[in-house]
Order: C-alpha cells, then structure tokens, then sequence
C-alpha cells in the first residue's frame, strides 16, 4: 500500500517502479519499514539496515548494477572513520553510551560484517554523500538496536549523532585516502615486494647464463640472463618506491573541515584529534591536512597516487612482454626460457605452454593506464570548493591498486618463481650469432673482423667457419679470443 | 581426501589453497566431484556445472574477486553462439540428439539462467579460453543431464561437441561482437534517443524565452533557452549516428577462423552459415568477416566503436556541465535553471538542489574516457595471430556501453524531463547586460554606444540609465532600439 | 620612444620587455611602425603585415616558442575562408574593388606565401580570436597595399571589411573543418591507401609461403605470409573507411553561426553561401552546420574524427610491431622477413638492420593516442556557447593527421616496400614445429599423435623421427599426412 | 652527378628525390661536399657540419616537418655529454689535443650555438641514434676545424673519438635524464614557485573578504576569499614537491652502459666518472645509474616525472576553471573577480574581458595530459634491452615541461598578479544567500529556521525580510546572529 504510493511518486503513476527497484537488492524482501528524511517517508526492505536517503539513491541511481557497487574498502574505511569519529565526539560532548553503541557498530562496518547493507553505486552524487549517508544511517540503526531500540526510530540520529561534526564534504575525501592507504600497505606493497624478491631471486639463479643481447629486437652484444633479470627487479623495486614517495600526500586527512573547508561547525582541535584516532586504528601516519579548502576541492593526491600506479603498470607491461617472447616457442619462437605450465593449452597439441599470467597481467596494466586517465579527467574536473568527481575516482584508484597488487601476487606465484632458463637453447643462440666478431676487432683489425661477419652472415655460417675459410686466424685464437663470457662487463 | 591432494599440488604442499579458492565462489560448496582435462583430474564443487578447466583457472587467477567477473553479456552471447554452432554443425553432421540437447542448454545460457556457473574473472588468459572452456564445460554437462547423463561423463564432450569446429580464438572474438552489438541495440541506442527526444522537447518547450549568451563563460550577444536546448539535442542526435557507424564492422564475425584465421578444421561455408545463424538469432544482421586474420589478430572494430563512445562521452560531459551551471544557485549562481529535487541536498539548507544527475553523469563521461585508452592500449598490443587482449577489451566495451546507456536514462528520467527555466532570472539578467548595447551602433554611431556601455558599465546602472543620463536618446527611443528578440537570428 | 612608453606599459617599467618581445620573430626587425586598436597604438615591426592585437598577442601568451606556432593548414584554410567571405560579402553589399582586393590578398595567404606573418602560438586564447584577427590584419594590410595605400593605415579595415558578417566564434570552427578535411584528403587518405596497396601486393606476393602461426606468441598451426600480410592490409583498408566515415560531420561548417550560433549580424542565406562557396573553392563537399549552436560549442566532430586516427593508430602499431619482430634476428630473433637496410644499424656488425621505420612509425602512433586523449579533454570541456579550447584541438588533430600520413608513406617507402620473406628460415620453423602433429589425429588417433609431439617436445626431435621411432608409421606415410600446405584453409 | 647517383638510389631512379629532400633544410644550399659512412658515399651541404648518417636519416624520415625536429634541450644535453665524454677519455688514454677540440666543440653545441646543424626530427629511429650521430659528426668536424682541418676529412672522428666508450643506446638515455633535469631545474620550478608565491600573495590580500561558498556549483556555507586561493596556492606548492620527488630517479644517467647495460668497451669506474662531470658541469647531482639494464631497457623515470607533470596539470585545470568562472560576467556570470585585462574581447562591447589566460593554461593542461598518455604507451612498449620510443619520450615530457613553465608564467604575470576582487559583487551574494539561516538554528531551532528559510526562497526575499515578516526574531535579533565573519573557521 505504502509501496504503492510511494512508487508512483517515483515513477510516475506506474507500480512497476517499485517492482523494478526491488529487483536491486538481493535476496528480494518481502516486507518493508517506513523510514522518513526531509523529503518525507519511504518504504526500506525491513531486513536492511539502511534509512531513507539510501533507498532514495537507489531509486535514483540505476547506473551498472550490483558490480557497480561502492568498493568495499571505501565501506570499510567508513567504519573506522565513524567509529573514530564517535571517539572524538565523546570528548567534546557526545553522549558516552550513544557514542559506546557507535563505536560498536562502525566496528562491524569496519569488519565488513555489514557490506549487505551499502546497496549503493559508485554512479551517484559526486560528493558521495549518499554513500556517507548509508553508512550514518546502517550504524544509527545498528547502535539503536544496540542499545535495545528499533530501527528507524532514530534513537540514535544518523546526522547528529553519527555524523556530528562531519560532512560528506569531509568524510568522503578522509575515506577515500584511508582505504587507499590501507589498500597500499596492506595488499600492493606486500605483493610488488614479494615480486621484486622473486625476481631478484632469478637474478642470481641466472647470474652466470652467458646470452645474447637484443637491441631494437636485433641482435645485439651478450649479457647475462641474471643482468637481464636485474632490469626487471629494479623496475619493481623502484616502483615500490614511487608508489610510497606519494604516501606523504595521502596521509593527510580532509576530516574537520566540514562543508567548505572552513571548519564551521567543528571545535577546535577536532580535525588534529580525528586524524590522531584514524592513525591511532589503522596504524598508518595519518595527519590533519594542512590545508582543508585544497582537501575538498581537489583530489590531486590521489591523481598522483594513480601516476605511481600508471608507473608500475608501465614496468609491469614491459616485463611481461618480455617474459611472454623469451618464452615464445617452443619451436619457432625464442625460447630462451621455460614457463610453468598451470593449464591445457590446447586439446591438440603438447608443449604449447600459453604464457597465461603475461596475459593477465599485461591486460591489468591497460586497465590500470586507462583508469589514470579516468581518474585524471576526474581530478581534473573540480569546481570551487568541491570537487564532485569523488566517487568515480576512488573507485578508479582502489581497483587500480587492487587489480595490480592481485596480479603481481598471481604473476609471481604462478610463473616467475616456476621460470627456468633453457641452457641449450640459449647457448645455441649466443655461439650462433654474429655480434661476437666484435671481440676479433683489437686482433684482426675491424676491417678482416667485418669481412669474416659478412661472409658468415652470407654464407649462413659461423663466424669460425667463416674466420677459418678467409684464415685469418687459426681455430684455437679464435676460441681463444671468443669468449662471450668476457664480454658482459666493464674491463679493468 | 582428493582435494588434499589437489591443493597440494597447486600451492606446494599447504592445505590453505584449496580453501581459500573455495572462498570464491558462494555460497560455499561442501561437496565435490571429480572432473578432468588433459592435465589430470581436479575436484569441482558438486552443484557447480563447470568443469576442469574452468576450476583451473579460478584458482589459477584470483585477481580482483567476484566484481571483475566476465560480463553477464559476453556470457549471454556464449549462450546465443554454441547455439548456433549446434544448430550448423548437426547440418555438417553432429548427432541430432546431442546436438539439440546442447541448443536447449545454450538456450539457458543465452537467458542468463545459469549465470552462477560462469565464475571467472575478466583477468585471466588473454585468449578468453577458459570462459569458452567454461561455456563449453556448463553446456555438456547441462546437455548431458537433459540427455539423462551425469555432469563430468562427458557423454556430450566440451570439446568435441560443443566446440566443435571452433577455437576460443575466433570464438571469444565473436561473442565479443555480438555482445557488444546487442547492448548497443537494445540498451544504448534505445536510451540515448530517449535523451535526444526529451532534449528537443525542452529545446522546443523553451523556444520563446531569450537569454544571455555567454562565450568565454563571458555575457555575449542573446539567444533562445530553446537555440541552446538544441545543440545538446543536437550533440545526442549525432552521438547515435557516431555509434550506429561503427556497427557495420562491429557486425562481421570472426567465426570460422579457428585457431590463427585460416579456418583449420571447418568446412567450407561453415562460416557463413555460423553467421547467418546468428543474425537470425539476434535479428541483427551478423555477416562473417571478409578476412579472419584480421579479426583474430587486432580489435580495431571494438576500438572504434569505443572512440564513439569516448565522443558520445565528450558531449555528455559538455552537457552535464552546462546544466549543472545554468542551475547553479539558487542565489549566488547563475540560476537560469530550476533542476528538479530528487533527495536531500543538506540536512541544513531548504532550496539546495544539487545536480547530482549532472555528477552521475559526468562520472560516468570520465569512466568511459579512461576505458577507452584502456580499450585503445589492449587494441595495439597483438601479437602475430591473436590479440590476446580480449576480455579487458571487451570489459572495457561493455562496461562503457552499460553506463552510458544507464546513465543517460537516469539523467533523462530524473534531471532533464524535469527542468524548468527560471523565466524572471533569465529576463532580469538579460535585461542588465550590456552587451545590448550593440542595437544602438545603427542608430547612434558606434562611439556613442560605446561612450554608453562605459558609463554603464564603471557606474553599475542599466544601459538605459547611462543612456539616458548621456541625453543620447530618449526612453521611447531607447526602448524601440533594444529588443533581444530581434538578436536571435540573421535578418532579411 | 614609443617603444618604450609601450613596453612600459606591458612590462612594469622595465625596457627589457620589448627586447624580449623582439626576440619572437625572426629575422630582427630594427624599425617599426605603429599600429592601433580599441586598446591604443602599439609598435608592429615594418616589415611584417600583421596589426595590433597579433602585435599584443604576442606579447601576451611567450608560450613554447616558435614551434608552438599555428599550424600552416590552419594559416592556409584562414586563406580560403576570407576570400569566399570577401566574394559573398560582395553580393551582400561590400564595395567590389576592396572585395577584390581582399580576395587576392587572401588567395596568397591559402597559398602560404604570408606564412612569416602568422607568428602567433597554439596557446592564446581558446576561441583562436588573435588568429582570426592575425588573418584579418594581414589580409587588410595586404589588401590595402594592393590598393596603393599603406600599412595601418586601415584603408581596408580587419574588422568592417575583412571580418565582415564573420565572428572569430564562427571563422574558427569553420577554419577547423577546412584544415582537416583538406589535410584528410590530401595527405592521409592517399598515403594510408598507398600503404595499403603495398601490404596487399605483398599479400599477394607472399601468397604461397606456408609459415608457422603463432598466438600467444607461441607456436601454432599454420597460414601462408601472404595471409598474415592480408591483416595487415585489412586493417589499413578499414582505417581509411574509418576516417571516411567521420567526414560526413567535418564537412559541415560553423560559418553563419556568428558570435553564439544565432547568425546576428548576418543576413539569411549567408551560411549557405559561404559553404557553397568553400565547397566550390576547395572542391569538397562542405555544407553549412546544421545547427550553428553545436558547432560552435562543441568540437565533437573533430573529437570523433581524432577517434578515428586513434583507431588506426592502433592498427598501426600491431603491423609495426609485428614486422619488426618477424624481422628480427639475423640469427637470435625469428627471422622471418628481411627488412631493407636504409642506413648503418651499427659501426661494429654488419648484418644488424635496425627495424628503424617501425620505430618511427610505432612512436608516431603513441603520440596520436596521447594527441586524442588532449583532444578528447579539450573535447569536453566546453561551456555555454563556446568551446574554448579551439587551437589546442585543432593542432591535435592536424598534427595527428601528419604524422600518421607522413609516418605510413615512410614506412610504406622505406621499409614495406623492400620487404623480402627468408623462405628458407620460414620453411626450417615451419617443419620444426611440432604443431603439425595435428594432421596425423585422422590416421593413428590422438593419444598416439599425442604421444609422438611429447616424444619430439621431450627429446629436441623433429615430429617425423619420432614418429619413426615409435613406429607408428613409415616415413613415406609420414610424408603424405604431414603436409602444412593443406593446413592452410578450410575442407571441402 | 655524384647527388644524381645517390638520388637513384634512395628514390628509385627519378632525380626529385635529391631535390625534394633539399627542401628539408634553409636556407636551400646549393653547394655538397661528399661524407661517408659504412654505407658508402653521399652528399652533404657544404655549409652545415654534419655527416653522413644524419643525411642519410634525413632522407629517409620525412616526417612532420621542420617543427618535428628534436627539442633543442636535447641536443644541448649533448653538448655538455660530449663534453664531459671528451674530458673523461682523456684520462683513460684519448690524445689530448683532440679531447680538448672536441671540448670546445662540444660546448658550441651546449650553447646552442650549432642548432642549425642539427635538422633531425623526433620520428627517426628509436634509439635515437641519428641524433647522437649528428652530434658526433658535427662536434668532429667542427673539432677538425678547430685544429685546422677540413669537414668530411675525419680527422677527429665521430665514433672512434667523439663517441669513444659510449653507445647511442647510453647516451640518449643520458640526455633525456639531463635535459629533462635541467628544464625542470632552470624553467618549470622556479616558475611553479613564483606561481606560488603570487597566489599565495593574493590569499593574504584577500584573508578579510568573506564570500558565498559553493559545493556542488550550489550555494554553502561562506569562507573567505583568502581561504580560496590559499586551496590554489597549496595545490602549486604541492605540485612543486611532487616534480621535485621524481627527480632523485631522473639523477640516475644510463651511461657506461654502452650498448646493452653491461659497459662493454668501457672500463671499469667509466660510468662513475661520467657522471661526476656531467653533475659538476651542470650543478646538479647527476649520479651513475645503480642499475644499467633498466636505464636503457626501461623508461620509467620519465614515465614517472610525466606523471608528476600530469598531477600539476590537474592541479592547473582546476585553478584555471575556478577563476574564469569566478571572473564571469561582467553582468551575468558571478562576477566575484576582476581579471586584468590584456587585449581588446570585442570591438563592440566594453567591459568584456574575456579570460584568455585562463583558456592558454587549461589548452596546455589539456595537452599535457595527452603527452603523458603518449610517454606512458611509448615507456610500457619497450622490448629486451632496449625502449626504443626514446625521442617520442623526451618530446612528450620535455614538450610539457616546457609548456606548463611557460603558461605558468604567462598567467601569473598576466593573470593572476592583476586580479582584483570585486567586493561589492561579493558582499551583495554572501548577504542574499539563503544559507546563513544556519546560524539561526541555535537560537530559533531548525524548524523555525527551515521555515525561515523556505519563506524567503518561496518569495525571492532576503532571509532578514522572511524572518522579519514571520516574527521569530527581531530585527537586530537577526543582525546580531546572522554573522557571516563567525562562520569561517571552528569554534573554541
């Protein structure tokens, strides 16, 4: 009945609003709890936990579905920010046990006990308030009941308690760094560390595998399997460091600066103690925000977060790639190494190993560059004191962070700790190509040491074969003088 | 027992992998059964269709969790292709019994029916093998079970009879396409022309009221609410027509290629016949691609219609932004237009409307411009015969097409079906602007205008005031001269 | 003197500003002469046509020097478009002697002959207003001298006469059209068809090669060179259909539009005129826009058509990089295709030819992708009646469109070309390869043909000495079944 | 005759090929001297320095024209790497007397007084390499000169001395890293921070102007105008540190690396060296890179510092956009700021000022964030030992160095150094705002406000006549709470 009534508001006279918005939440609630704002009552799935501006969003915002959901570490950083915030409330003047039953519930959404409960796409207001306003009303309802009260009955008040002294205005942009920075330190870091290990690991394991270089794609002087390794270490091991160098940034917190930055309605001392709290739970360094108003009117931090994620994502793309051609064969490629097989690679034909992690991983790399560029319009893209590009930016970092943290982890383990060098096939290479003329230089003069490479590289000989027919030198100067092993460093 | 050992194999001797995989899929699985591919055998959960390869490659990429599941659409369009397949290869000489079982079971997967068991990742071989191995695994046990067999019997086989005379690399290619030609259909187009017919209903509701014109953000010379209504209807109108051009290369299908485009394995005509079937199917006209080397190996097409997405994007951002600041206000902003109230702007401040459509929106537009240089970064990066960039280019499609589609039904729906003009505030501040000063040139001469819109301008008073007071024309004059209605057009 | 009291005025005092300022054009002008506008007289070096607001533009935006300057098809297009204004402007009323004069002036700046007095850069103000007024100043002075009267002298006026009924809001779009449709037509079309052509004689020379395949980058059944070649050309085929495609929308022009879409201050029927008259001059099919209002606010037409070369940028870089690969070696890479030696790849190795077109041309199409995300930027973010963001736009898409034209027509000279297949590499790889295993599946069964590949894989041999081996068949029978000429299409 | 030969050869037999490269340089020469490399003999102009190789690749990379041609801190940062190369060499055995022409040489050229020698553009081969063979050839000849003999003759020779212990593959990287240093160094930072301090300037000016907030582009709680700009000046400042944190990897110079990272032909301690003398050359702390593999392999460091360039355009973008918005008007836009006026924006309407500043430095934004997508592709594309989309990285990010310095110091000398605040206009919107009701709320209660509140939007009064005419205060009652100055910050 109140459905009814309620959806023709919505959808203009037909009942099939109610019908379809339903569809939104799973599994489908048969019974509905009035819930009321400023724009009056709205009928709420009784088993949810959520008040009437979530629903109103939902209603609002049919943009891409369930999968389209806010991440779960913006939720999770709610938690904790509101738990702190209660924290903090309770000093300048909440009541302790309402403040008690806060801190218990935000805990819950911190623990992500209650992630059924934030319906809510990343497609809605760019400030994210409906998003602070689901997590206000989520724990009301929870502390009411808590403290042996019903939902909806706002014992606990989503605005003037939960949300005392906050604003979406801050508490999204405090969010959005929180979840970053627990999402960096916990997952991304751990995971390129872990990479960067393993493929020091190879470094040394391949460090006396003499092979040939490739400049241009072309042929071009040896090194050692292990040199080359090193290259793609120190991408990774650089890039930690990128990904760190923006943390100072995103330490600092926007929370007390309420709707503009200016504060209002804060006491003083509120933005230092938040931020003293969020440290003091994550353990992370958290700090106040030198300055609030750039806080809220520009996301810059997390735009040059996403540079240092664009960075990585540049390393990794060129490390697979090389890993997916140096592993190319196993005949007709170059096959220099072996990469684990995890899957058939095909019904037919044995021995295809299909570099499968290369391929996951280079297509998280596209997705991570694109999603700078999203993240990048959006920064971009701020007016006055707010910028409403909020939500989509958030998401854009945090899937960024977790597609390449959950990728390197994946890569690591399921193909550089397995890769093995191909000796044979390596050896092969290097004794067959014609680079290595380049040592007969200083013996025979540049002018007899380009005469033997041309006429090995005409005949499709070796280069001895070749030395031994013009006879410019006999068999034993040349391997005397041919030692590719003498060829990759520096000389005294 | 055997999931012991099967863990073990997988994660080097720790029970935890097997559990921890088994957190992916929900609700969680107590039993299992075996199945197997050429690898050897792998516990699969009881009530799951899948098969080996398909368990393989969830354990083998846990990247990202449930929301970077392969899209609901590509799997739809599985449905609709092993249909067609079934339907073309009991013609070149499937048994008829298996063959119809595998449409009826395909049929399922075309109707989203069983969804729940396509549990892989977007990130996983860059082919799109295991989703084809998967929608192959699901159809023979489905087909098998109608057929009166047990699910890992292979009595209808995965390989043999429903993928026969196909390969995943011309397979996942053409779902590609015909997902993305679908959504486009039924889902895109359908909403951006809601939009472009609801803009023009306003563009002609709005014809009679003239306002400023503002060039450099800066007062201009005047024109109608209606005049500027039509160049975002405008816009739309020709944003359909951008997508709708890049639809007849979205409509050839690789299908037939097999493995590297040579059509190893098919007969003659197979083809054709694969296409035809899938144009009646969708009743959209699929022909088979004039050169499947191509197909195969770039993404070019989808490339292209992401670039129409991307301009489609750019004029939804132009229009977003301007109705959001043509409705800035309500007292300090431009104020021209009254957006409709959809939810609480503040807790605090009766008359705050905030855009949030214009926010979803042009989140949205920023998402879309991202994807595309994701889309763009998989597209050239083919090596050889295959791109294997497939499902983070068909994500990145489907995922642009789905929010803009979304998007632009909400805007419609609930901003722009809504806004009125705020008459008096347009007439008020066209009548303070001085660029109306321009009528008077004819008539006084251009220094005299001049003289004019100075002392208006450094005195703050109207024109007509600073006229007046200049004693360069009388009232009556004055009031013949200036009248914007005559500024909106060339004349005769 | 008076240098100084305007250089005063520009630079807080200091005499350096005008030195500064002199530094920008070149050769040093020692005299000058006074030019005026609304803003006052300043100085404008003798030699040079240009008038006062080229003469502040300059000063005002020192932004990247002298290779920031506007693009010449845009100096060129301005050309055009005042000589058909200057004719229509003739029908409508202007005197015909000064029509005539400026018709001439304007013809020698469509010719480039008054390049060296266009100094001003891309980056002034966003509407492209100081180019148009460049344009207009130049042409006057020359149109004045043509007359028998001197420079500044404002016989024939920039404003009244030269920009008569036009407004840099309208002339700027419409020198945008002009100047990528010419530029499309002229240089990038017959360029990017003349690549085609080469790619398709190469298809079709290469047509009986039979070569290994290979996805994933590894080894896969076979196709012919002239096969793989034939995507390549399919690619370039449709990149030209592609940027075709986006003409439709480039032909139309803004001229007519005037300062906001409305057409003030022109008579009816002026719009259509002047495109007929561009069409006539330039011999395209240019029509006036069909709603002013879009065309001035918005770019979308050029945003799509930076989408276009986008596309075939990509397209580009899978065949640059798949010819540089195939032709890499001589002896470690794959080998496949000799590349033309253009120049010394190295002083040390003869035999090292460096795939340098593929470099060039690969690192042009990463610049065209970074030039449509800046397009698509300024794209979006237009407001009100105007986009300001012009110059930037057309510059991105008109340096786009000369790098792919120049970069294909050097890539289709210097390296496709002169590409010869090594038959004999390709013949060693292809029967290497243990793929073929595939044809012996009809005759002994897969679990044999199977073992045979395994046998080979495991113990570095050729398929056919294992098969031997195991004696599964005799080398005769091998012969007739292994036949990779018969792998290359579909069966009757 | 000799030219005729040559022409032959590179364009097929038709003599319009000598003549149609000719037009590459100016002015036309029109006498040759023969040079020679290992390709054989071609002709030269006689009145440029340069050899063999760098005619060659003019010849064969006809691409973009003189506007292409490699930036000029580049073959600057050659001229000091040569420098310091020649230095070096001397101490490990290279004859005195040419080291020190080659010194004096080489220091021309960092000069820039030998540009005119260097006519090689961006889109050659992507090592690079023609450039560093046209510095060495025209550092030898010039170095031949200087002890008196004649160009062409080789007496100092550009590999053998000029490029002595060095490789195209180490040096160009060494000059990307130098040049990029020394324009962030001398151009971009010191603008960025007078940037800054302007801002930062006007903050303090205006720290007493209390104004109407806006979230959302909607009216809020007021702030000052100080607190405003101080966002702008914190995102400047911020900007400053984030170039300056990528600059520890930019220090890191690849050379000694030769050709593949492993320093053969140099001896040991060489790298250490060189970059000693290019850090006491340039005076920054240039070091040798700690791992050489990824200096040549990988561009990262520039991927990164381009990322950096992004954020600050971002930051740029926004501030751009705010002030054109808030300088809108001069009747109907918000007219909040006063913007310097530096041209004439119409000739018809006094008082347009139009923000052309504004729309330079948001077109360089714009540009900007396409570069960085270009470098971002060209840095993740690389293969082996070798990125070979080098001139196309140090373009993009040397491109944008150049255009964010130098829009920087336009604007703020152009723009924001004048812009004044126009208090009237600010006062008349802060007093009509409807949203300092809020301060009433403690007094009157919420309810009574909202209907204060709500009276005055629904009659367009001021909140003082609603109050007034509602009787819930009087009217110094209303004055003395209704205080805009208390509602700037927290309260004690």
């Amino acid at each position: 009945m109140a459905i009814y009534i309620v959806s023709r508001r919505l959808s203009g006279g037909s009942v099939t609003g109610a019908l379809r918005c339903a569809t939104l939440w799973r599994p489908y609630s048969t019974s509905f709890r009035e819930e009321r704002d400023t724009f009056g009552p709205i009928l709420v799935p009784s088993d949810k936990l959520w008040g009437a501006q979530t629903q109103r969003s939902l209603q609002n915002f049919e943009i891409g579905g369930e999968r389209e959901r806010m991440p779960e570490p913006i939720i999770r950083a709610f938690g904790i920010l509101k738990k702190c915030a209660a924290k903090v409330n309770v000093d300048y003047g909440l009541d302790p046990s309402i403040g008690k039953a806060i801190m218990q519930a935000a805990q819950e959404v911190a623990e992500g006990k209650l992630n059924d409960h934030f319906p809510l796409v990343v497609w809605q207001t760019g400030s994210g308030t409906q998003t602070n306003m689901n997590a206000n009303e989520v724990i009301a309802n929870r502390a009411a009941e808590i403290l042996g009260h019903k939902r909806g009955e706002k014992f606990v008040h989503p605005n003037d308690h939960v949300n005392r002294s906050q604003s979406s205005n801050d508490t999204f942009p405090t969010v959005m760094h929180i979840a970053a920075a627990m999402e960096i330190n916990s997952r991304l870091i751990p995971n390129l560390k872990q990479l960067h290990t393993t493929l020091n690991a190879k470094s040394l394991e391949f460090k006396d595998i003499v092979k040939i270089g490739r400049t241009h794609t072309q042929d071009a002087t040896p090194l050692t399997l292990g040199q080359e390794f090193s290259g793609y270490s120190t991408q990774v091991k650089y890039g930690v460091d990128r990904v760190l160098c923006t943390l100072p940034r995103i330490y600092q917190l926007a929370q007390g600066g309420t709707a503009v930055g200016t504060g209002l309605n804060t006491k003083k001392g509120f933005d230092v103690k938040i931020a003293a709290a969020v440290a003091e739970e994550t353990n992370l360094p958290f700090v106040t925000a030198e300055n609030k108003f750039e806080a809220l009117a520009a996301h810059d931090a997390l735009v040059e977060t996403s540079g240092a994620l664009n960075t990585v994502a540049v390393s990794l793309m060129k490390i697979g790639n090389d890993i997916r051609l140096l592993g190319s064969g196993p005949r007709c490629g170059l096959g220099e190494l072996i990469l684990p097989e995890n899957e058939p690679g095909s019904s037919i034909m044995p021995g295809k190993v299909n570099p499968t992690q290369c391929e996951a991983l280079t297509m998280v790399c596209a997705q991570v560059m694109g999603n700078h560029v999203a993240v990048t319009v959006g920064g971009s893209n701020g007016h006055f004191e707010l910028n409403v590009f909020k939500p989509m930016i958030a998401n854009g970092v945090l899937h960024s962070i977790r597609l390449v943290a959950d990728a390197s982890a994946s890569f690591e383990k399921n193909c550089v700790r397995g890769i093995q060098a191909n000796k044979e096939r390596i050896s092969k290479l290097l004794h067959e190509s014609l680079m290595l003329v380049t040592s007969l230089n200083p013996k025979i003069g540049y002018d007899n040491a380009a005469a033997v490479a041309k006429k090995a590289h005409k005949e499709g000989t070796t280069l001895k074969e070749a030395a031994l027919k013009l006879g410019v030198l006999t068999s034993e100067e040349f391997d005397n003088l041919v030692v590719p092993e003498k060829m990759i460093g520096p000389t005294d």
